[in-house]
């Protein structure tokens, strides 16, 4: 009987071993995609990509002799021969040779090549240059072509980045005693109501596809008092914008027992404080790479609905036209003033009026033309809504009523209030906007693996 | 103007903080739910339910001179009568008292009262007693209340399990150079097959329910060579069984260069072990209130498709009717002869038949009627498959022409074999059922938040 036991140490060494400097002067092997080839007549330089980054390899005439092609993948006695024959652009290799410092060099060192043993060949040439240093082409291109695009280094960096932001989200409340949770997506009615929903036969139950976990996090906060969800969201948003998205990952928090919705923006700025610090720390090389500077997260200004508007119309003299909406320019004006004003990328805006925040959120008890919550702005767009939320049971059924609402329909959801929830508040991130927002890119499908929007169903 | 700096400390003391003993003898505030209330006529006792355990406060009659309750909250005088008026199970509360040892209460310590504030009140009374050790009351009705069910502290430790088997699973991938990565859930074809496919509109435009992120992580292994999600899947299984769930969470790994399928194997026996670890150590509480003994996954036989069969059909005298499939019974026989021959609650069935698996798997080349695949049984049920994929794009077209398939229909998830994808494979691994397993618990939907099955769209 044969017994798995673990990982087993690899023949092949990964970049980052050979970055310590513990290699220089030995033989390794190195697996990798070739990402470019240049022919030079007298040597061969092939780029290795590898997920922490690129490595040269340089095949020499001289080395011909020392060069052992394996058996199975190799046919050509030289490099250059080899070289045009199976080693092609995105063929995969396993290279063998010494490692010598080379200061033009990616990482200041090269693999002079003795051996390549060729992995896999494409079918095909690439119908556009990835290993460009930056992809020239249109966002609608680079969509099409995604599965293949995103292997340019540029392309795949800005991923690495939203993958940090989700793993600080997810650690440092960790830290602070929340809980993860996993909350169903498939679900009998959206928590934001209203036509952007999709909907879906369910063994011929009407059904909807999740626009927010707002219900389930706060009934998880009866559970664990602290939870937080990073899941997909969707939206049947029928406009394409270049901010919104008809599937996008909502980072979600829910805590009990506050004293105020202050005390959800006070986590969520300890939380971007907690993200920038892992960023600088583990993301340093991307961050270089997309010339990325870091925002000051150190203090965030607050400042309420009412006085933002009233801020940017008298300084950019803009009259206020609907004093109980923000147009996207006044959100992107109130962005401006901060900046200008206080040097903040960030701004909480307080206090969203009644009408324009859904039934669960807490109405302002001096004046309930308004509510306990706020949005966070990021350079002028909204990347989190959030807010203290409503726990007394009479006084949900109550909000309902006034607005038209039947209470019955959400009885599985009022069932938390009915027997009792703690003051409570929370949020949702849209992690999307937030990446592209700091990596400064102006379309949020730039920084969407695979967007889905209105014309956008593959890949 | 306002500016958030980031958390400020709270006028409540966490269960963590008390448990260190710094606090014997001293006066603190701890919020948390009224668990019970249990008036013994001299003393009252009131258990909190904190996220981290229960807490036993005492209001005694010689206190109730120095009781202060607060103007808002509290009428009565006297903590009987307070007790009586708007503390209520489920009232949530913050208590001021000492902090004092007593070897009888939960933790060794109890708060002898001087104040209660109370911060909210149910409605009404509870219609299934949470604060019982163990709930005794049918799945059906745990499902059906299971917004207020999950506070029992039995049920909410099975989730924190959970929680830990996820959080372990991201960080021992991440260990290992894994990206994660974040796949769309709307598709336009799932990647299985088959009937069990949830259909939507999407915008006029027919989409799917991603029933597995399968060519997203092939996909992008072509980027950064090894990646995992732990995100949901839907499938529309019609059959209500007590292993299958309509919506459900994978947990996801790809990795490419690799030797073979066995390496898939031996990162996935390496993950476990993390896990048991991480349980072991950070969920040692929860694993107690359960009595839960962690299995042993030091090392995992792996025994081929053909070879388990004969094993089992030799030792528990059961005539194989059908050599290409495992029936449910015989995994679990299966399970039983490893668990009696070798003392193993896993098993790795290896090579299964080529027409029970996706046209991505690699056939194996000895004998094409077979697949580079496993499963992975724990304690007779099928937990995760996975395997090595085809890579080679002239292969992949063969096998889908082979099938009936047409590989126009799969062109954006084929351009990444037409380009060159290394040699790769991954797996997936149900969470609810690896937790059911792992719990002991009969039926998945007892290890599912809030299940979807052929019946259940709510809570």
């Amino acid at each position: 009987m044969e017994f798995i036991k673990g990982i087993q140490k690899k023949e092949t060494t990964e970049l980052a071993d050979l970055l310590t400097g513990a290699y220089t002067g030995k033989t390794v092997a190195v697996s990798g995609a070739v990402h470019t080839i240049r022919d030079m007549g007298e040597v061969s330089f092939i780029i290795l990509r590898k997920a922490e980054g690129l490595i040269q390899c340089v095949c020499e005439r001289s080395l011909e002799g020392a060069a052992q092609p394996s058996a199975d993948d190799c046919h050509g006695d030289s490099c250059e021969e080899r070289a045009s024959d199976r080693l092609k652009e995105e063929s995969t290799v396993i290279v063998t040779g010494t490692v010598s410092p080379e200061p033009r060099a990616p990482h200041g060192l090269e693999i002079r090549v003795s051996e390549i043993r060729v992995l896999s060949v494409p079918a095909e040439v690439l119908p556009i240059a990835v290993s460009k240093w930056k992809l020239n082409t249109s966002l609608e291109t680079k969509l099409a072509l995604r599965p293949i695009t995103l292997r340019n280094p540029m392309e795949r960096a800005k991923f690495r980045i939203q993958e940090g932001i989700v793993r600080g989200f997810r650690d440092f409340l960790h830290s602070q005693n929340f809980t993860e949770i996993r909350t169903p997506k498939i679900v009998a009615r959206g928590a934001e109501g209203g036509s952007n929903v999709f909907r879906l036969d369910y063994f011929s139950k009407k059904a909807e596809l999740g626009q927010s976990p707002q219900f389930y996090k706060q009934t998880m906060v009866g559970v664990y008092d602290r939870v937080f969800e990073a899941a997909p969201v969707f939206r049947a948003e029928k406009h394409n914008t270049t901010r919104h998205l008809n599937e996008y990952t909502s980072l979600d928090f829910e805590m009990g027992y506050i004293d105020g919705f202050e005390e959800v923006m006070a986590m969520e700025t300890a939380m971007l404080q907690y993200v920038m610090k892992l960023l600088s720390k583990e993301y340093e090389k991307e961050l270089l790479m997309l010339k990325v500077t870091l925002p000051d997260v150190s203090k965030i200004p607050a400042v309420t609905f009412k006085q933002a508007k009233e801020l940017v119309s008298e300084k950019y003299s803009r009259p206020i036209r609907n004093p109980y909406d923000l147009e996207p320019e006044e959100e992107n004006l109130i962005g401006r003033y901060f900046k200008e004003e206080f040097g903040s990328d960030f701004v909480f805006v307080t206090h969203y009026p009644s009408k324009k925040r859904p039934f669960y959120a807490m109405d302002d008890p001096q004046d309930p033309k308004y509510t306990l919550s706020f949005d966070l702005l990021f350079r002028g767009l909204e990347i989190t809504t959030g807010g203290q939320r409503i726990h007394d049971y009479d006084a949900i059924i109550k909000k309902m009523e006034a607005r038209g609402m039947d209470p019955e329909e959400l009885a599985s959801y009022l069932m938390i209030f009915k027997y009792g929830m703690p003051p409570h508040g929370g949020l949702g991130i849209g992690l999307e906007r937030l990446t592209m927002r700091l990596l400064n890119e102006q379309n949020v499908r730039e920084t969407t693996m695979f967007p889905r929007d209105v014309t956008r169903l593959e890949p």
